[in-house]
């Protein structure tokens, strides 16, 4: 295994750091956000904890969960709960449990791919609708399993991701409807990685397939994007009330004791408290989706300045540019050919750190890039503080300063001197 | 995946004692101690650490880790250690980058085999040498192993655990040597399980294979079981300074990027200050190992007065009976055949949960059973704590209460009315 493209990201800009050399760090999802002082409060109350305790975890905290989803649109009682140190292992535990190969949206998050080739499966990459990410088109994903089963693979799950990393989209209700008629017909699980669901920018309906296939659908979500807690790492799991979410449920059980046997006590307990959903968090998850919300669409516009094909991102912290309009150009004056050629340039040439496509699983010559845009709400705690608290988080001097040299790099990167 | 037996059985004493049930629980492989308040106030000093951190650990845990083994006579650099949540999951990842069969020591810890079937292996299980336990018999590891590449199976590394889990016992410098020379000359790689290290109970040299296969061991530790802290999930792996032990410290790296991201921040400070070795924690550790002593051969007695053939525990806080003179009775009065029927009437008819042999791949007719102590410690902290300090814990009221309770109960077994 090498490292994944995410991480490798954190620490190549840690190491440049480290170095003295200027970077502009795009190439992490972190949210890049001082944790709630009532959330550091419950960890530190809880320090005395030292039991194992259950697998699933405490009762407390699936409680918690259950009724974060319930207050969501999704009836959950706690036994339909597990908890774990993060979504990233209980996802794979689910792999496991569904035991065949693994349907994706191209692109993708890129664990899934990695997970699914640990346990030995090429991932079937299916592209997403025209101007969405996260879900695979339905009529591709039909003809793509069916040609897969009648080449004798077993497709048996598929993972969609709402909002998208990353595109940066939110699938729309008839393509999510679709994509839950298809899987049913074709007898697939589906895996919704809602760990961004908080972050969804503009209010409304939020289309989870859960609603139109509960039967099937198993849910992860995290405190590590919602409330900027990744360094914790706690998140939990949501299977469906019925035979198959019995089993997929007892399974991932049973991974989970044999691989992390339970998820840190004291971490528990202040998710307890984050998934009670008290008004102060609701309230800094709000001031979060408004700051996330400000600098992607402020970076969005820089890149479609510069050229490039971006949809406007609609939740979470990135943003999915496509340069193909300049494919002549950059060929012509830098040899670029490929997404990874791209990042390369704007890494060694630009100190600007971003991941190609093609490590979600786009094709290698399209030239797309994830860009992560915490890396811009600032240097320190104080001025991502006040970033977060400003009704216009993008006009805030040390914001706009970097957006305008982010501009500069992409006007000197598109049309050089 | 079913839940791990020790897992498994913890989950059944709270369930027994939820109901209201009288339960003498001897099942789970908790420390039983509480958290020295210094560890305590570690971790919630770093309660506002959120960032995900690198893969492999913060600096300043690897450091202290590095530390830690060098004081104990295995010299360590930083980079050479990789954190993870728990061993556990360094153990699975270690087997994934080894990527052949494995082998065990029999009877080994639940989860090495477990791990192994998830990665599509079935452990090959060599026999203990006579009177000992942890580590295969070197004679007959080389003949399982050539057997099994004979038959076209691929070995490639074997897991031992210095003290034992399940026996308690710790292998001879003499066994351990045999099997260095064993595993250079097969090319097996060797993990070395010193979860239980600190908690030998008489001073000495520690026969930790990298003194003999210093190329070709990985060595893993824990606070879990020195510190008391399974609930805080917190592990590390040191790998060899050689070609080997950086290709297998990458693919541990990599698996742990797309499995769990990287450890707990807040933990890994705490970890940072118990692996330095300060004064105050070396002290717990010493009141530990002698509660842990004091209990386990007291227990063994009590074992050894009802028939049972126990060695001497050697280290951790497990014993390890074998109820093979008792054979013809047991079978006769309970219908006992098996160790799977004898931990069921300690269960259903006495209210003891302990784990049968075959849990840890004992022949299944094989009357042994593991015997984790530290249930016997106290009702609470304050009994617990004043076990900790007391010159001889067994001796403490409530403790002298609970194996007298113990030994009517085996006598009860052993020679019903």
């Amino acid at each position: 295994m090498t490292v994944s493209a995410t991480l490798a990201a954190n620490e190549a800009i840690a190491a440049r750091r480290a170095a003295g050399q200027e970077v502009l760090a795009l190439g992490f999802g972190e949210a890049g956000i001082p944790v709630h002082p009532l959330l550091r409060q419950r960890l530190a109350q809880a320090a005395g904890q030292t039991a194992y305790g259950p697998v699933a975890g405490t009762d407390a905290a699936r409680e918690a969960a259950a009724g974060y989803w319930t207050r969501r649109a999704i009836p959950t009682a706690k036994e339909q709960v597990l908890l774990g140190p993060g979504s990233k292992p209980l996802l794979f535990a689910l792999l496991h449990a569904a035991g065949g190969d693994v349907v994706l949206p191209k692109p993708a998050w890129v664990s899934y791919g990695a997970q699914a080739e640990m346990l030995g499966r090429d991932p079937i990459r299916v592209p997403v609708p025209e101007g969405e990410g996260g879900v695979p088109d339905a009529d591709a994903m039909d003809a793509a399993v069916r040609a897969a089963r009648a080449a004798g693979r077993d497709p048996r799950i598929v993972v969609v991701t709402l909002p998208d990393n990353p595109t940066g989209r939110l699938a729309s209700e008839q393509s999510v409807k679709a994509l839950c008629e298809a899987a049913r017909e074709l007898d697939l699980i589906i895996a919704a990685d809602e760990i961004y669901r908080d972050l969804v920018f503009e209010p409304g309906a939020f289309p989870s397939p859960s609603a139109w296939a509960p039967e099937r659908t198993v849910t992860t979500t995290s405190l590590s994007k919602n409330y900027a807690l990744g360094g914790w790492r706690i998140g939990a799991a949501r299977f469906p009330d019925s035979p198959l979410g019995e089993r997929l449920r007892e399974s991932v059980r049973g991974t989970a004791s044999e691989l992390w046997s339970s998820t840190p006590m004291p971490m528990q307990h202040a998710a307890a408290y984050a998934w009670s959903d008290p008004q102060e968090l609701v309230d800094r998850v709000a001031l979060a989706r408004r700051l996330h919300g400000s600098v992607a669409n402020a970076v969005a516009e820089v890149f479609a300045g510069a050229g490039c094909e971006v949809m406007p991102p609609q939740g979470g912290f990135y943003v999915w540019p496509d340069f193909e309009p300049l494919r002549a150009s950059l060929a012509a004056d830098w040899g670029i050919a490929t997404s990874a050629d791209l990042a390369e340039v704007l890494l060694e040439r630009f100190g600007v750190v971003v991941l190609p496509g093609s490590a979600f699983g786009d094709d290698p010559e399209r030239l797309t890039i994830r860009v992560a845009v915490p890396g811009l709400y600032g240097e320190n705690d104080s001025e991502r503080l006040a970033a977060l608290v400003s009704d216009e988080p993008a006009s805030m001097p040390w914001i706009g300063d970097a957006l305008e040299g982010l501009a500069q790099k992409l006007r000197a990167l598109t049309a050089p001197e």
